[in-house]
């Protein structure tokens, strides 16, 4: 695998929980909802009955945080039977501003590893979401002009990066991807023959974990931090 | 103005109620929300309100179904004076759905006018708003084999065309944009020296009307339907 990445010519990067923290607000935002609504079933429950939901809505909202919100008003209203208050009601709805007005906390090493590969490579954002909402961070950011471009994807599934490679006019074995989701940035690639490099982040959303039998003999690259990339890419 | 249109390599329709109808939908749900509302205010009142609301939220939410769904939402505690019933907040939640969900309904020639160009042009769909719920319209529509690729961009202005252009390697003279939306669509293009089309829908939302000042000497075609291009383009 390791003769392989020398033929690499694009690097695409996950943003979310790769470059910055994001799974953390999402947490943090759950915790809070279920708190809001401890009167009506337990957090275990309220946590389960929330993802179910979001599952089932996901279709038809896509990733991010606006469909996020209206998931969570949703449930508010079926768990608490249609008794929930206007002002919890509101307190939801301002979660979900809050975090779309949050602060980028860079993980640690993104800038250092941006400038090492800036000029060998060309560098990619490729993540999936809200246009608007990943926009924003990425010129909060400040890391916007180490990128040649950002891809947003509505979903990352084999098919999604498969046009994204006839996009950028490449083949799959010139192209590295480097994220923290083995579902949505990793087994894609592996399934296109690219190259994957993959960074666990502290926490995953449950939509986004794997079997072991899904990795199994997979080919990619697994490193503890992103700084590990660059004596690999050098 | 015309003999300029010689040099044309790239055709950028805009999406919403250029190929098919949106903006009476947005029409259909405000009036649904004001009806659903009216032991508090008038429809008159809650539509200005909901415009307010909307344009307060637009740069947080950006545009598309979801974040007016959290502006009816938010309008109607507030309208309500926090006493909206539950049920109303969910049929609010409801109407986002159905809107996610609309079959899509082509505006009159779309098709004849797509097979028309598609052999001497390079047809790009520009929208603007959710790349989920653009992907899915443009699907739905059937019309997707027309065009090379679509681009969703977070917002229209010149400098969101002017990213455009750069990324698809030509000069504003090589481009036409084709839409309904003057603010949107024309001025911006007009602004960077492309040419631009603009053909009417019955319906435009507040937020995208200009003034007849803004418009004065500005090059660019009207045309009442989009039949009319054939002639001009061929």
């Amino acid at each position: 695998m390791a003769a392989n990445l020398k033929h690499i010519k694009v690097i695409g990067f996950d943003a979310d929980d790769t470059l910055w923290v994001n799974e953390t607000y999402f947490r943090e935002a759950e915790s809070r909802f279920a708190h809001m609504l401890s009167q009506f079933e337990t957090p275990n429950k309220i946590d389960q009955e929330l993802f179910q939901l979001e599952i089932k809505n996901l279709p038809l909202y896509g990733y991010g945080i606006k469909g996020f919100v209206l998931s969570m008003v949703e449930m508010a209203l079926q768990l608490s039977n249609y008794t929930v208050s206007n002002k919890v009601i509101e307190d939801i709805i301002n979660i979900g501003k809050e975090m779309l007005d949050k602060p980028v906390e860079l993980l640690d090493g993104v800038k250092e590893v941006l400038e090492a590969l800036e000029h060998k490579y060309k560098l990619i954002l490729v993540t999936k979401g809200d246009l608007l909402d990943q926009e924003r961070k990425l010129e909060k950011s400040n890391l916007s002009h180490y990128f040649h471009h950002i891809e947003v994807l509505s979903d990352k599934q084999t098919e999604n990066y498969s046009a994204l490679l006839n996009h950028l006019d490449i083949k799959p074995s010139e192209f590295l991807m480097i994220g923290n989701s083995l579902k949505s940035d990793i087994l894609p690639i592996v399934e296109l023959k690219g190259n994957a490099i993959h960074i666990p982040f502290h926490t995953t959303w449950l939509h986004e974990q794997v079997t072991e039998q899904e990795t199994n003999g997979k080919a990619f690259f697994t490193l503890n931090s992103l700084k590990e990339v660059i004596p690999l890419l050098n």
